[in-house]
């Protein structure tokens, strides 16, 4: 196998440019990309199920359809693989946890998984993720923790860790994962990587295991930015099997992102973002900002109470969900996990109805901060990945406990939909640290031109991770 | 002024019409209905606030207009009353509360008490109600009990007991109301008058003070469905201002009010709503269904659960409104309001959220059952009114608070924001009992079609109370 090219490590628009025009087989890219997981993911622990048979027989169906004369998608033979609170056919949707695994198996793959299949990509396998989407370290009592490809002994960042773990790693070009209150933001500024969290409602939930229905979000993470919209475009579209759907049309992304910024009015969030989080967070912002000619900032209003408001809602409504299993299977919850939402099984109602009416306000307030600027700028995360195991940490001279504090800048804007685009930043040869950039309601491609724009001017960048130390 | 013709006496469509073609003076109705007011109220207690000098300033305005030619509209000179949770533009809207009338005076009418005097119609004060809506018995500690017209001993129903022993009494014709729960319902079951409860969302809330806003309902009571109609029309149609604003066209009710029966399918809900009653309960249902020809049920599935969960999100989010208040002025409330809204406050985050989800589901599994049917005929009550002061009764052979239980029937069909117009029989010399009428959400000119098909066949009536025993 090592004879192959490694096709695993290619950017997805390459790989379904060679597959369309006859340079490379699918079943040859699929093949290099299952080594490359078998020979690395034993050090990254990022896929929970290899899918070895399932993705070759895809693979030879799509050589045999190409060889047919059929056209293949604009993801054609693109390996990918998806956190595992994607139903997979024939695989129980365990989300991270124990309990799940007793769940009988998907009978159908969940809605994205069928849209990027239909654009011609393969899917490879599951991805780890913390349990029940509960969880911002990447660490995991039943799976293991999942570690961070550029420095093993730190955190993947999470819920999403085996997404950002496996597209840093280099073992897919693109990963499916879900976004809460920063669950795909936080992994991509930890591992080095792209993450697009869509607008509310954007992309279709149907077929996912959810965790807080009313902040749910699902979307992509690549390397490139252009692979990034790439799978964004082949997700979109309505879905009337969608919980949260809504009749939203594609507006497809990839068309504009060479478009630059020169129309775009973007400004560094100040107050709240700018304040509890280490001088390297806010010099990640700066970074970006002086690669995009930014000077001014703007304030968002109240985004302290909306962090604590998206906090009683994401607990209130994660222990509705789990509450009989809570109460039957107490035991078998990851402990962190458990007593957050054994936290908010107690959680008095009338806080959490506070908390909705809120955050009322609070859409309309920062949708009008939307009529003087097209873009904000903010940290994603307050710090670089924590080494694994580490539960405190100093953020303004005070010690936080890490699990619950690492959202702080990710879950004010994912509590009302916004969509983000994180960007990895590269401050010196230590560890990445993500810049969020941030839209208005169904703006996902003012975001993705953004990040364009920067990757082209040299500003972030994704490598495939070293992993010095991995056999 | 005894020897002024009784205006108030007469329907809200005689006056109209007399006002109109100049038999009679607006000053003339209002005046004959202040005194009327001023003679009977002592006894019954439904009046705070009577607004004697708007009322005369109002009625000359009208008759001035009239004489220089203008149409006053379909309620010419027919004096009304609103439950004080309405502003009024001078009163500050206490609610029945203590702590409310701390509040600085209305700027402004709500907007149905606008749209009602833009039909012509004249505002003669407030009306009593439990505190904060929080009621079945039209109990009141700070403003003393509102007493049954047909008992004085008996409970008037509440929360709007004013609106339905003003009107019962012969006070006012018309009266605007609110329901939560059941508090148009109760109260025009105990004092045998008509009530609308409409479609949740038809009628604009903007400058009424809330209870649950999920659950909250405004609408009219009055002794005929003619005049019900005639009020329910002139009250319609979209507002912007409204916190619970549907874009709903006005869809008239009283150009079909003639149409008759043939066309309805009819059925009598079973189950639970023909167990845990008094058999006159039943009794009062039958007689409806006797007149109706109506001979087969339904049942509306897991009626318990829906009343179960509307009682949680009543008191979690009741709670959620009054938190400040709760925290500060604790002894101000009426004991028994405050206790369940601590009690409220205490109420587990996802109990709330799962009643929430259940009602989505209720709500389809009610709208299939209108598939089958056009209206389904409920009790009101669970019995006639009780004693003033009763604080158990006996259901099928278990004593049960009173308070708690008088919305046993009303509860689970307002969950789900359905019309319902109660209609008053008479089953003897006794009080009078309710019968809901229920229709499809916006299908209230149904309801209101059976109540007046219903009255014109002598089943039901409300007549004005003898007041034995009153001045």
């Amino acid at each position: 196998m090592s004879a192959l090219p490694d096709w695993s490590l290619a950017p997805a628009a390459d790989i379904a440019r060679a597959v369309s025009d006859g340079t490379v087989e699918v079943r040859e890219v699929v093949a290099a990309a299952l080594a490359r997981i078998a020979r690395i993911d034993p050090a990254v622990n990022s896929f929970t199920d290899i899918l070895g048979a399932r993705a070759i027989a895809r693979a030879a169906a799509l050589d045999a359809a190409r060889a047919r004369g059929e056209a293949l998608g604009p993801l054609a033979g693109v390996p990918f693989a998806v956190k595992n609170l994607f139903d997979v056919a024939g695989l129980p949707t365990r989300a991270g946890s124990r309990i799940n695994r007793e769940r009988a198996p998907a009978a159908r793959d969940a809605a994205l998984v069928r849209r990027l299949e239909a654009a011609g990509a393969v899917l490879v396998g599951a991805l780890a993720m913390g349990e029940y989407a509960y969880d911002f370290t990447g660490e995991n009592v039943h799976d293991g923790n999942t570690r961070n490809p550029h420095a093993l002994g730190h955190m993947s960042g999470g819920s999403s860790g085996g997404s950002g773990a496996a597209v840093a790693a280099g073992l897919v070009p693109v990963a499916l994962a879900s976004d809460t209150n920063g669950s795909i933001r936080v992994p991509s500024a930890f591992c080095g990587c792209f993450g697009l969290k869509p607008t509310y409602g954007r992309l279709s939930r149907a077929g996912s295991f959810p965790f807080v229905g009313s902040l749910d979000h699902l979307g992509p993470m690549a390397r490139s930015s252009r692979d990034l919209a790439l799978a964004y475009d082949a997700l979109q579209g309505p879905d009337p099997e969608d919980p949260a759907a809504t009749s939203r049309p594609a507006e497809p992304a990839l068309p504009d992102l060479d478009r630059g910024i020169a129309d775009l009015r973007i400004a560094v969030a100040g107050g709240y973002f700018a304040n509890r989080g280490d001088p390297e967070a806010f010099a990640a912002v700066a970074r970006v900002a002086g690669a995009l000619g930014v000077t001014g900032s703007v304030e968002i209003p109240e985004a302290a109470r909306a962090r604590a408001a998206a906090y009683l809602i994401t607990a209130a409504e994660g222990a509705a969900l789990h509450l009989d299993r809570l109460r039957e299977r107490a035991g078998d919850f990851d402990p962190a996990v458990r007593d957050r939402l054994l936290a908010g099984a107690m959680l008095p109602a009338p806080f959490v109805e506070r908390a909705q009416r809120f955050r009322r306000w609070y859409r309309d307030a920062v949708l009008d901060l939307f009529r003087e600027v097209d873009v904000i700028l903010a940290p994603a995360t307050p710090c670089r990945a924590p080494r694994s195991g580490q539960t405190s940490f100093v953020l303004d001279g005070v010690a936080l406990p890490v699990r619950a504090n690492l959202g702080l800048f990710t879950q004010p804007l994912s509590f009302i939909g916004l969509p983000v685009v994180a960007v990895p930043v590269w401050l010196d040869d230590g560890l990445p640290l993500g810049v969020q950039v941030v839209a208005a309601p169904w703006n996902e491609s003012l975001c993705l031109r953004v990040a364009h724009h920067l990757e082209r001017a040299g500003a972030v960048r994704a490598p495939v991770a070293a992993l010095e130390g991995a056999p």
